[in-house]
């Protein structure tokens, strides 16, 4: 096995934020779940749009918010995914490309445009999604450079990528090239929602195709059925090399084997969540793929987190190699 | 003389902002002035973008974040600027109306794409702009609606309208009806390299046309050539009715006639310089429009200030009515 190119290969849907702030009250009225992920079509993203407050706009896409955090913390980072050649694709690929990701994938011309995600941030800093996918339902198998998976460390791959259909077999595609090339293979669930969405095939995936998984409490439980974390956690043991499991502000379990890990959640003062968990990932995948230890790459997570949710939006604001364990 | 429907109209660059943050050694390797704006044309606007650090998205433009912000204060308020019909375009119309901004101004399609202004932060909170002026330069004169100016209390015009051509015929127009319907004509210099560049005509404005006057101190010893702060202030007193005059951390010195009205600065933690100007003059007109003192106006003014420079962008992030004077 030749040496990695790339340290990370994230694919995901590519989705431009548009984040306001709400109350509660807007939530209920629009039939949310506070702090999930829903899909929305065209028409809905436009009332939805028109019904809104003034919002921010930002890069997003939950698989390249980890690329963007992991090349700031000094890894060699590649990503694929679908914008349309149109205003807000412009600006996904200049911002993921301004942080030093290789962003090799075609824009789509003439198609669906670019998807965009209506964020409503909560007092609480919860943060509740509605993604139209827009373009990302054209990424396609022809996508994924056989030659890019093979020359990276690890394929990374979002739960939501199993939303829109053509994108499912553009992810098994890039797992079986990843494999076959030595290489590993680390899958997020994304969102509880998601993963009822498409239970069947993810509980496939992680016993036959995840070397490392990183999930949350309720996506966990949600993919194996269980009332309790600590029986999901066992569950995911024994289907992966490396579970990283967060739990907010009681931190996050690493199950290695028989190695277990607890790292305590770094102090933050939370605005919003919007990729917290993106950002953990990316710090936890920056500290493996250069060789730390699990702890590290723990605390790297839990470091890149608390600054992300300390602000509006999901790529960090300040340098993070400077917060970083020596 | 009838009631006015709006105590506000705003006229302006309608312009959505790309903000970054970058050191200063990035504004000296493209030769920009810190803390000014220049114009720039399509291709430097891409140039630019493609060398500047990843952002983030935001409505903006001088006038329309005034507008933008003396809405939330509770003001009736509406805004004329030119839009293309695209992507953010788009963003700039649904965030201006969804503060409460009557927005009539039909979008231009099939010519230049919605302005967008490159805005460099760098560490000492300065702000230094970019702007390319798109579909600003088609804002014309027929765009300016006889009637929602007469029915508007005070006309409000920014100084960068004079850089796009046409532009200064619709401020010209839109001064003279509201003079001839017995309402108010308000300026804002905008920036002392705009005044330097129209110096002539912007004497002839503020010596014939405006009542209210806004100006920073670089601005305002830039319109009368002045060495000293009270030598440009005095000539000021003399041309208009009221001039509020702004020096950052010196706070603002407001003159009508013979009174001079001193207001001291708000506390602020400085992080974005970008729309201070335009949200104190938000705060100053919306205060003078709902009849209260110079004093109360100036501190309204100085406090929605304080809350803008506290973030990234010229938008505020809290409810500004909670912040004011009794």
């Amino acid at each position: 096995m030749t040496a990695a190119t790339y340290d990370i290969l994230g694919i995901g849907n590519a989705i431009v934020d548009v984040v306001a702030r709400t109350d509660s009250a807007f939530l209920t009225r629009h039939d949310m779940h506070k702090g999930s992920m829903r899909l929305i079509d065209s028409a809905a993203a436009d009332a939805l749009y028109a019904d809104m407050p003034a919002g921010i706009e930002s890069s997003g896409g939950s698989a390249a918010n980890t690329c963007a955090v992991a090349a700031g913390l000094g890894a060699r980072v590649a990503y694929i995914g679908k914008v349309a050649a149109d205003q807000l694709g412009d600006v996904f690929r200049h911002d993921i490309e301004a942080v030093g990701v290789h962003f090799p994938t075609a824009s789509l011309a003439g198609g669906a445009p670019t998807a965009r995600c209506l964020i409503l941030v909560t007092p609480d800093g919860q943060r509740t999604m509605n993604t139209f996918l827009g373009a990302c339902v054209s990424l396609s198998v022809a996508d994924v450079d056989p030659a890019l998976v093979a020359a990276s460390a690890v394929t990374y791959l979002e739960g939501y990528l199993f939303d829109p259909e053509e994108a499912q077999a553009a992810f098994k595609k890039a797992a079986a090239i990843a494999h076959q090339a030595g290489r590993q293979v680390a899958l997020t669930l994304s969102d509880a929602f998601c993963v009822n969405r498409h239970r069947a095939a993810f509980l496939d995936l992680v016993a036959n195709d995840v070397d490392i998984l990183f999930a949350n409490e309720a996506e966990i439980t949600a993919l194996y059925e269980r009332n309790s974390f600590e029986e999901a956690a066992e569950d995911a043991r024994q289907h992966v090399s490396i579970a990283a499991l967060t739990r907010s502000e009681a931190g996050s379990l690493i199950l290695r084997g028989s190695e277990t890990v607890l790292i305590a959640a770094e102090p933050a003062s939370l605005v919003d969540t919007t990729g917290a968990g993106d950002a953990y990932a990316a710090g936890f995948l920056a500290g493996l793929t250069a060789g730390r230890s699990l702890e590290i790459c723990g605390r790297m997570g839990s470091i890149a987190a608390a600054e992300v949710i300390g602000h509006y939006g999901a790529r960090p604001e300040t340098d993070l190699r400077r917060l970083m364990p020596g």
